[in-house]
């Protein structure tokens, strides 16, 4: 089972507006909500692809029930940590015309006792021995210590299984610092934590700092695999254009889902992976077909089986009809 | 016990921002979260004011099961009918330059059978003969029959309780219609209805129907009562200036605050209500008070009776600091 730590949950709200204006009532024309936040987007097209996964999150509030009762009608399971606060919302605005507008709550304030608890849960779950994969994903709410994404990946490797690490600023270098397995930031958060001017640099202050490999989405400039030895990179699916909200997302489930499904995986792996182009490839597959989708955490697996069964074919889609041209 | 109808509640959500901008992630600064719909701000207001109140409402969701534990912490007293949809959700976006953007959810369709349910849950609170008012506010969910309003307004009839309708549109007709003791829509509202070019216009076609009689706020421009023998008017307080929303529910609020403190009232009101130039002045301070309140629902008891003692003297406030020069 791969486990998945989403430090801070969202309800994903989309408002879809005739035309944003400021100062105006606007009448909603449609709402859809999601359980959101990085991890649970991960979680989400891990479930879609079939790959058993388990959630860990700090929930509050009926905002958390909602995703509580959200994660069971998706089918994802969940050992949720109740938390004083209330899980925050995140509200997208869209319209035919103009950019989306989103609006992000800040999130609730954790207590140094709900985070002993969160860790608690994954230290439980490491220790069943079946987790074949450890995810750290998203955001720390206001006021966390970076240091509590340091303990996981450092009882993910006590553990012997592997790591991934999508986060930002101290907390992506704290997971650095602790060894993480794979720092999977995409390109602007990379040069913003690591403070370097290009990509190769910051890759290798992460590598310096512990980190095994750095692989970073570069959207619509495709995704490379940092060692110490070199950069692997492959590009992204050609004539892809859609909703890139959640791509990073999907294309950290896919790099999942190449590796996990090699043989001796299961056998235990031994908290080193083999980030190559093929693993690289079905990254940037699962991101592209989550392009296509409206939503975040929706995927089109025929999209994907497509993509990696012809990668070199341009591919032309609307991703409002869903047809391919 | 004043009985108030929320057809239509929601959680009103104010996100502050530091500037709105359209296409832009904004951080959301500060985040309101109140239970919300006329009825319910109505609601607040008179528990406020000590004035015992129960609300009945359609509550569905995880944001129904929220608005349910808000109004026990806020000590309204309310009747629940569970409804399959999800209860809505009012998004305001407001900064300190531009004017608020509302994004109003539709709210959930109601069946039938819900609506029934809601109706037996008015008609058994009337039976048990301790209502002193009902209050029927806001608007009704989309692609419901305003006959529900006209069947509570027929059941307060029935039981020889007056009854106050503040809604919109057919369903403002479908209460005249039934004979309620007040109509009191704001102007636009009375002249959308009506279809009339002028108030009194629109107030006699409302009184026609059936209406014994019909307030209508005018914001700035005061507060009036239509009869068929004539109309009282009382200007507003002078001065206040700040977030109007909800200030004509504090002001339906204070017409019931100023009634039912009447000698007599208790023992049995004749189903017939003497809005004169007092009780317009009670609903003028109220609205004035909520004005000075940055949310819709909250009052400032101090400033209502600032106002009814001292009505012809200018009011000077800033509504952020909560000061009086």
């Amino acid at each position: 089972v791969i486990l998945i730590v989403t430090p801070n949950p969202a309800i994903d709200v989309t408002y879809r507006v005739a035309e944003q204006r400021i100062g105006e009532t606007e009448r909603v024309l449609d709402v859809a909500r999601y359980p959101g936040g990085k991890g649970l987007n991960v979680g989400r097209v891990l479930v879609a692809a079939g790959i058993a996964s388990r959630a860990v999150l700090p929930l509050g509030g009926s905002s958390g029930q909602w995703i509580a009762d959200a994660l069971d009608a998706l089918g994802l399971g969940h050992s949720d940590v109740r938390v004083t606060g209330e899980t925050r919302t995140t509200v997208t605005v869209v319209d035919d015309r103009a950019h989306p507008t989103m609006l992000a709550e800040p999130g609730p304030a954790v207590t140094a006792a709900e985070w002993s608890a969160v860790s608690s849960t994954v230290d439980r779950a490491l220790d069943r021995g079946d987790v074949d994969a450890l995810v750290i994903a998203g955001s720390l709410p206001r006021g966390a210590d970076p240091a509590v994404v340091a303990h996981w990946v450092a009882s993910s490797r006590a553990h012997h299984v592997p790591c991934v690490v999508d986060c930002s600023g101290p907390a992506l270098l704290a997971a650095a610092d602790a060894g993480a397995t794979v720092c999977k930031p995409n390109r602007s958060e990379l040069l913003a934590a690591t403070g370097a001017d290009d990509e190769r640099q910051g890759a290798l202050r992460l590598l310096d700092r512990g980190a095994a490999a750095v692989v970073v989405s570069r959207g619509p400039d495709g995704i490379a695999a940092h060692t110490v030895d070199g950069v692997v990179e492959v590009p992204a699916i050609a004539g892809v254009s859609g909703n890139p909200t959640g791509a990073g997302d999907a294309a950290t489930a896919g790099l999942l889902a190449a590796l996990i499904r090699r043989p001796g995986w299961a056998a235990g792996p031994a908290g080193a992976l083999d980030v190559d182009a093929a693993a690289l490839r079905s990254a940037a597959a699962y991101g592209a077909a989550a392009v296509l989708s409206p939503v975040a955490g929706d995927i089109d697996l025929a999209a994907v089986e497509r993509f990696l069964a012809h990668p070199d074919v341009p591919q032309h889609h609307d991703h409002r009809t869903g047809s391919t041209a």
